[in-house]
């Protein structure tokens, strides 16, 4: 069987341009995904990325793809159900050998699950408050959870709405006490505890939702983080340490504890969860396992 | 004086891309810094950057700039001269205050600093092997230096180049066992030992180098990373740690040892100094500054 010298699964923004980095060293990789550009493909528009103002996930994904492609990087888009201690990778489809491994499976977007969610994506239902917080000025917003990260995300649209309603499921936030401080300071966040979002009602946009006990909201927005990692599973199989919020532990050269896996993007414990940054720590994997294969270990 | 949320020291990828957070995150940034778009506007071509298959370093950077400028961040084309311990940057033009600094002043190319350098920059010399080895296909190169960095850089361009002089001003390497051991096995590389050059001779383009003794060699390519930080004696006063190679160290949040000052880019001891990673770690280190600031820290 033929043994690669990379073999990247997972096939968003940190993959592609870990393959972008292999190719032009030369190595001879291929990159097993599910979704050709990964989750960043259904942002509906992306404002932040360097050099761009304003584009779709969707067409900035096909830029990263087709430059991928042409450098000669083999896509296959196939399941990966096993990762084995010697590096065979088995798939639905087959059963691939490599020298390194990349994890770079993403998250996925834990969804509500209630109707119409799909509907209203990019027409008021956002998952990203640091990419998409800009777009509601003066609007008024839902946020949905109680932890850190989502109570981060309320005081960062306080900055651009008129109001937010942080709606949480239990009677208490789960974040540490300055954060929980900061929103009840802020007069532009209504806190909404023991309730759940039960519908989503709109004609082309959503504009109201609908609570608990029935209780009805008029909304402009909805921000939905409360993201969990696919397949952590078959990592944590593998042996690869991972914290207790399912991330991979990385060190600064994307390097997990085991030799020859590296992991890059979303997946990991890093601080941010970006495009650019899990671009660049896709580059950073490739740069060291370049490293680490010309001086054959 | 107006105190800004945050104040950059430098105007390149790291820079840019941390006020297009920042402002994002309507933090009221400033950044001032010498060469608009930094050294990555010399870059002949880049190939490497998701995205662009090939695009010229200053059209890249007038995107980032262009962007930057539309979200109405502030930038001061000035020589900062001190960074007092209270925040206050005294420049040659005036004195900022800031509650929080991010440092991206980058790298210097230490020039060989012999005729016609200048005029063969992308007509044959190239300040970086990872960006562009894939331009020498069958050609013959040059490499300057002897250390573990220009060693890598040899063994990268041999996987291209049909023939590969790494010319040392030295009698020895200063680089890991390792590397040199691949370099010696590698029948593509010629070693020459205790020379310099000393002429750049050529059209249009750089065809051939002279040596120490007046040696002369047929080359398409030249290849210098010998780089230092500039203005990093600011820093090393203001109490900043640094490295033996002059790198600011800073966590994967960014932070240098110093409450309030961040780092970001080329400057930094990160283990890959790329565009793509310059413009992460400016990411990181906007929302690490903007978490703070809304912390009230």
């Amino acid at each position: 069987m033929k043994k690669y010298d990379l073999v990247i699964i997972g096939a968003g923004p940190a993959s592609l341009t870990a393959a972008i980095y292999a190719a032009r060293y030369k190595l001879d990789v291929l990159i097993i995904g599910k979704i050709i550009g990964g989750l960043a493909t259904e942002a509906y528009e992306i404002s932040n990325f360097p050099t761009y103002d304003k584009i779709k996930g969707i067409e900035l994904m096909l830029k990263m793809i087709n430059q991928t492609k042409k450098l000669g990087v083999e896509i296959k888009l196939e399941d990966v159900l096993d990762i084995k201690k010697n590096f065979r990778i088995i798939t639905n489809k087959g059963e691939y050998s490599a020298k390194k491994i990349i994890i770079a499976t993403g998250l996925e977007r834990r969804k509500l699950g209630i109707d119409r969610e799909k509907e209203f994506i990019g027409k008021g239902i956002s998952y990203c408050a640091t990419c998409d917080s800009g777009f509601y000025k003066d609007k008024t917003v839902g946020v949905i959870g109680g932890g850190n990260s989502v109570l981060t995300s309320a005081l960062l649209l306080a900055k651009f709405a008129k109001k937010v309603y942080l709606i949480y499921r239990r009677e208490k936030f789960s974040a540490e006490p300055i954060w929980i401080e900061e929103i009840q300071k802020n007069k532009k966040i209504i806190t909404i505890f023991n309730s759940t979002i039960t519908k989503l009602i709109g004609k082309n946009n959503l504009e109201e939702i609908e609570l608990t006990k029935k209780k009805k909201l008029k909304i402009d927005g909805l921000f939905i983080e409360i993201g969990g990692a696919p397949g952590i599973a078959l990592t944590k199989k593998l042996g690869v340490k991972i914290t207790n919020k399912n991330e991979i532990i990385v060190d600064k050269n994307q390097k997990t504890n085991l030799n020859g896996v590296f992991a890059a993007g979303d997946i990991t414990n890093n601080p941010l969860k970006q495009i650019i940054t899990a671009c660049a720590e896709g580059a950073i994997a490739a740069d060291s396992i370049y490293k680490e294969l010309i001086k054959n270990k």
